[in-house]
């Protein structure tokens, strides 16, 4: 039997389907029992308190019934973003309506007593959010914090050339910037090898108390808009007065112009063109205009319209257990829906209109794209021996971190050839992602002119030809909540561009953890280098290693925080962070020539257990320490080092500990985090009393937080000061105190049998302090003793 | 006498002038002898670390010779934004060009010996900035982080109805969020009460590493980008054969175009509209395609091109002290300026092309509008007694403190019509800050549709009708760094969308507060309300208290954190805070009906002190306490008192004290901030030993940051543990053990001779919870024990 999709009576279907899913979402703004108002409503049947939002729900309903038919109609492999995600109930009505919710949540049936449930869990204490929450069917997108609908369509849609997201995109959230910059997104889909975005703008007109701005622009400026960009817009509109027949066929027809544009520009890429040479389509898209709040309330209590305005946005007329006085409203309300065509007299949605929704994992809110992936699969790895930085001595040759790892990178991507990216805005080249970048390309579809362009092409591994850290990091979020790979690339000062998306992603990832039905995702890995212990060409502007704090203040089950001293430990700390689900691995590198310390062996050791004790640069084998020495990261590393060998020097008598910390949340008490080593581990490592002085490579106060909670507060915190300028790689340590003179001093001054002995030593620091301080005035770059310093064995 | 600024002579003065910004501009990069090359180029003239930014410069200073002659031609009153900061040499060269430099300082004076100075600086130990820092002339804006630039020129514009902003744009910036998003700035400039932004993009079609989005769109797509958002765009472009004199005609002839529309749309609204009736205009644009690198090294060693390409973008050919083989390319690109027809022998700039810049304060370094502002003046206050909350009992009446502070912004905005602004994203109304919306309106050009819209108008005092916290925070920032007062309200989670753009604005205060020469700047006030201990409409995504943490990792001299408790301590905190300079404060405070607390005066020492002991809530008069109680904001004060009242009637003879900390980072302790409390006061507050529960709003390793520097570590602090849902607002305190009953359980738990007696009480606190969490998962509400509770007066 063909179904004739275009019919009358397939579309008055639409409207049931619609209708039923609509009629759900007020139900479950409003309601806690007498679910289809069999009875007249009493104060018991009503919320004390219906919180959650309005105003978008029934455009998007009627977007996500109009992308229903075309699934079926056209055999697709689509999945839905809600932009506009406080709509919570849409996705929920409509997984409740194609069945998948019950499957999922059994005790919530197709029945009176399941709809029942469904209404009061809605947005209450115990139940499910208000927003497309991780616990929603379908969802890879929460639109709590607006802006980055698109780049997660993108993202997903990357390696998955199959698949269509539908991006349902609020009018206020267009005006965020990243939503308007992701909008660029179009530059980088390759039609062969990447799927589609099919961005659908929900034109209500309003946001929380303002109009939008896109919604006054003419339809001649947004379709200038959007073709300035490489968009074709299709508009479709709907008034409050508009025949909800005549907007349902319309809509139908401009989204299968759409699909068959999409479909067109797919197949004749893939039958004509090679990933390498395609050309860089103009993409379609929809803009819907309604009225934010359709078909609801009019008017409110005085008389100021609620429909087509800005108050339809949250709870448009009140009505709660405590205030019934309009409750026959919200009664004409639900019943304008028209409850008894839809359900039967059980509750259960009725058989031909259940027909309506698409089978099995057609259903969007069952895509496996939107749980874990279309078939995802562990990272292929290569043996990590084959890129093991090897040397003599220990200390003195030079490499430069991110070069040596990039070889590395280049491997995974060849090994796992659709299903690892990396991303970054426009700092691949400076970050030394060489290897990667020769072999991987970075993947562009726009004109590529050689040789005033490198390393571009149209499929690649990295896409970093955006200068946007919202879309790399909205990208690569999109790519892994799909069951992929990769990483994000960034200066670490400028990595705090995506705080907020990065809390974002965690909260994700926390609350999707506590749904027993969501598969694993890959961890999210974000690279910082180009940090603030070296910074060449720019300055102060580019120093800021505050990412740690930020994250260190999430759960620490989802958070890892690696600080590599060297090119072998960052091998290390690839090798095991890229093997992770469900974390953010912060990775903060040096990209500069430094001595290269630890053999594959130590480093894999040193990430294993996320810290160590360094024989070979202690003194107090068997014995107490009278100082201890602890190092996170590339220059505190060095620094701690070369302090120790000076004191060695100096003091030969000297008992010195050192301890190398890579994977720096292991120090958290075990109270706070079950990653945390023992308060007995911790004292051995760094005693109850004795000096530690900690050389840190960001603020301090996450360190003294951390040893907060443990017993030696005998601590000296070298990190960054928020001291810096333009000025030598030194020097960014000598302004934060973070260099060798500094160290050295303030362990003879903490160690109390050197109270006396030691003010000269701490003298001739100060004063090599002031030698530096002149010459680097002078000449413009580091003092010999820096530079050529290198690493001898110590005097034991 | 008349210049004929169109004449072949003017234009060709104007070649003579760029020529002089590019040659000094190479020379700052490279050369710290020999400043003209009179002699042959040695190793120790040149640089021995040449550090900076090539590519975007001589696009820059063509365009800024460009604004010279419009600025005379015209009678200008304009300034520069330098959205490539990077470019640092562009306004240093120009500044030096048109005497200002040497004015402000004279050790760089105007011949061979203050150009060799001005060379040698240049991006150098104890020099000046590779960007357009606080130290350079004529700069409000570094462009380190990208994006700002037109945000920023907007803000300055606000309320200036005489200037215009010049704003270069780099096209790479042009890709990031925020820059996509600013383009929207134009619907909110009233162009009778308000300046101008003419955006000029410089579109040099490279950034660091790629080509740019933009300058692969076609002449086509860049008019219709821009005429759908309203802008109308001018082209002119040069490619590297273009001769000069071409380009600069066409450059000169199509800026006068451009700002005849601006004059003309300016004057025809001034003289034939209201600046309530004004229509949105269409705003002219500049967009200069150019070769990255222009006048520069052609070709590196390996025959690749650099100019032209994204080779260009930093130093783009190796010469150096020690590499001095490419020596003569140096020199003959230097000479290619024909530095001989530009300055004189000693060094000086020749009289006639020193003609060519504009005089006085018309010169663009030295406009006022970028040093503190075109007369700025104090913020006008009105008397805060009038606005205070009175009541008869303590703890009692329940007020919207986000209300009653909104009349006071209200009276702030009448007494200070042209130099008060409140910005938001789209947040104002649900901020509860209904009088001042009511009286002062909300600024928006495009159509008003009333009563489908509200509060809004043409010419206002608030801006939040764009959805973007990057617009609200730059058009502050750059409302603020010219001199005027005003304030970001915000959704506390949605705040630390911008933390970056915080972390620019302090680091731009520290650097500018380094410049004897720079005015002050009024503080920047940054609301976070909607905070995370009342969620309504909303849940977890909408919960992030980090700001706090965030600020208090930068130099605390330039940051202020208050946390009123009501709202008397919120309008005292308003009338402090606002009448400071230099400033980022950051306000907590909720917006939710809360009890109210403290008298007008009460709150003004609190305000005052920073924190206080609070007699008439602490049982502990003239006795040690057995238990110290601290709370910083809303809940935390409420949920202590609480706590307080709870543990008083359970145990009359429990001496407890009570200490209101409005002002968190005055417990710094004075080695790191130079307004923390003595130790001898904190000890003599939070006693040395004692148990302290901490009521805290925000992650909890900030508090304990704090006492790590002081003596009590006895400390419990109760924070955001990152715990939320969508959930009762009692309930998000429960969840992160902030509620009056685990507080109260762990004071007693903490009490040494309560250890026995307490374990009743506590199982007794315990039990309450768990009646709390049954009650809400079935009612949706809070207890009445809890919601209805009120102070009364403790047992002494
Ligand atoms: C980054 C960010 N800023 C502010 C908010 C607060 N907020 C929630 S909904 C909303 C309005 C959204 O308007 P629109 O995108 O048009 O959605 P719709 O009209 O469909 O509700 C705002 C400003 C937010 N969620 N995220
Ligand atoms: C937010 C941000 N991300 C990344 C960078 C690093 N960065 C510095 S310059 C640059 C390229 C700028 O290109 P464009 O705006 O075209 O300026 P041009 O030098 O070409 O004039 C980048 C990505 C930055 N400064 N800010
Ligand atoms: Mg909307
Ligand atoms: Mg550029």
């Amino acid at each position: 039997m063909t179904v004739d999709y275009d019919s009358k009576e397939y579309l008055d279907l639409l409207d049931k389907y619609w209708r039923a899913a609509n009629y759900l979402s007020v139900g479950q703004l409003y309601l806690r029992d007498n679910p289809l108002p069999k009875r007249p409503l009493k104060s018991d049947d009503v919320k004390v308190k219906p919180i959650g939002h309005w105003g978008t729900i029934v455009s998007q309903t009627f977007i996500y019934a109009q992308l229903n038919r075309a699934i079926k109609k056209y055999d697709l492999n689509m999945f839905y973003i809600e932009g506009s995600g406080h709509g919570g109930q849409v996705m929920v009505s409509n997984s409740y309506l194609d069945g998948s919710y019950s499957e999922i949540y059994p005790n919530i049936s197709q029945d009176e007593e399941g709809m029942k449930k469904l209404f009061k869990q809605f947005s209450f204490p115990g139940g499910v959010a208000s927003h497309a929450a991780p616990e929603t069917p379908g969802s890879i997108h929460e639109g709590g914090e607006l802006g980055y609908s698109l780049s997660h369509g993108t993202g997903a849609i990357l390696d998955n050339p199959d698949v269509i997201a539908a991006v349902e995109i609020g009018d206020g959230e267009s005006e965020t910037g990243p939503l308007a910059a992701s909008w660029f997104s179009d530059k980088f889909i390759n039609p062969i090898t990447d799927g589609a975005v099919l961005p659908i703008i929900n034109m209500n007109g309003f946001k929380i108390s303002n109009p939008t701005i896109l919604s006054r622009m003419s339809d001649e400026e947004l379709t200038d808009y959007f073709k300035g960009m490489g968009w074709e817009a299709h508009f479709v509109e709907a008034t409050a007065d508009t025949d909800h027949a005549k907007v349902e066929a319309e809509f139908a027809k401009t989204l299968d112009t759409v699909i068959e544009k999409i479909k067109a520009i797919q197949k004749n890429a893939r039958e004509n063109e090679t990933p390498e040479n395609v050309k860089l389509p103009v993409w379609p898209m929809i803009i819907f205009r309604s009225p934010k709040g359709w078909t609801g309330p009019k008017k409110d209590l005085d008389g100021n319209p609620i429909e087509g305005s800005f108050r339809a946005h949250q709870v448009p007329i009140p009505v709660d257990a405590n205030d019934m006085e309009h409750a026959d409203e919200l009664v004409d309300w639900l019943k304008s829906y028209k409850p008894e065509e839809l359900f039967d007299e059980n509750g259960t949605l009725k058989p031909e209109i259940r027909e309506f929704a698409p089978k099995g994992e057609q259903r969007m809110s069952v895509n496996p794209i939107t749980n874990g992936g279309i078939k995802p699969e562990p990272l292929k790895f290569p043996n990590i021996r084959d890129f093991e930085v090897k040397f003599d001595k220990r200390g003195t040759e030079q490499r430069q971190d991110m070069v040596e790892w990039s070889k590395w990178l280049d491997a995974v991507a060849k090994l796992n050839p659709t299903s690892f990216r990396g991303f970054g805005p426009d700092e691949s080249k400076s970050n030394r992602l060489y290897s990667l970048l020769d072999d991987g390309k970075r993947q562009w579809m726009e004109d590529i002119h050689e040789p005033y362009d490198e390393n571009m092409a149209n499929a690649g591994r990295v896409i970093d030809s955006q200068l946007s850290e919202h879309q790399a990091e909205g990208w690569l979020e999109g790519y892994v909540l799909t069951g992929r790979h990769g990483f994000f690339a960034t200066y670490e000062s400028f990595g705090r561009v995506v705080d907020s998306m990065l809390t974002q992603h965690f909260k994700w990832l926390r609350k999707a953890k506590e749904q027993s039905w969501r598969k694993e995702y890959p961890s999210l890995n974000f690279v910082d280098t180009s940090t603030v212990f070296q910074q060449d060409h720019n300055g102060y502007t580019h120093q800021d290693p505050g990412m740690l704090t930020h994250l260190a203040e999430k759960k620490p089950e989802f958070i890892r925080e690696y600080l590599p001293a060297d090119a072998n430990e960052l091998l290390a700390v690839g090798d095991s962070a890229f093997r992770t689900y469900e974390k953010i691995n912060l990775i903060v590198t040096s990209k500069h020539p430094r001595r290269q310390w630890y053999s594959m062996d130590e480093a894999q050791n040193l990430v294993k257990n996320g810290l160590g004790y360094i024989d070979w640069a202690s003194t107090d084998q068997g014995e107490e320490p009278d100082v201890v020495f602890a190092a996170a990261g590339s220059e505190p590393n060095l620094e701690a080092l070369a302090a120790i060998s000076i004191l060695n020097k100096e003091f030969p008598e000297m008992k010195i500990r050192f301890i190398n910390v890579v994977d720096i949340l292991r120090l958290n008490s075990p109270k706070k985090d079950p990653r945390g080593i023992s308060d007995e581990e911790f004292d051995n490592l760094f005693t109850t009393d004795k000096p530690v002085i900690f050389a840190w490579h960001g603020f301090e106060d996450m360190i003294k937080d951390i040893f907060f909670d443990r017993h030696n507060h005998n601590l000296y915190v070298h990190g960054y000061r928020e001291n810096g300028d333009i000025t030598t790689p030194f020097d960014m340590r000598v302004l934060n105190e973070l260099d060798r003179f500094h160290l050295a001093a303030d362990a003879v001054a903490h160690i109390p049998s050197y109270a006396v002995k030691g003010s000269y030593f701490i003298q001739r620091m100060n004063n090599t302090i002031d030698k530096h301080n002149a010459y680097i005035r002078e000449v413009g770059t580091d003092l010999p003793e820096v530079t050529q310093w290198f690493w001898t064995p110590l005097n034991k």
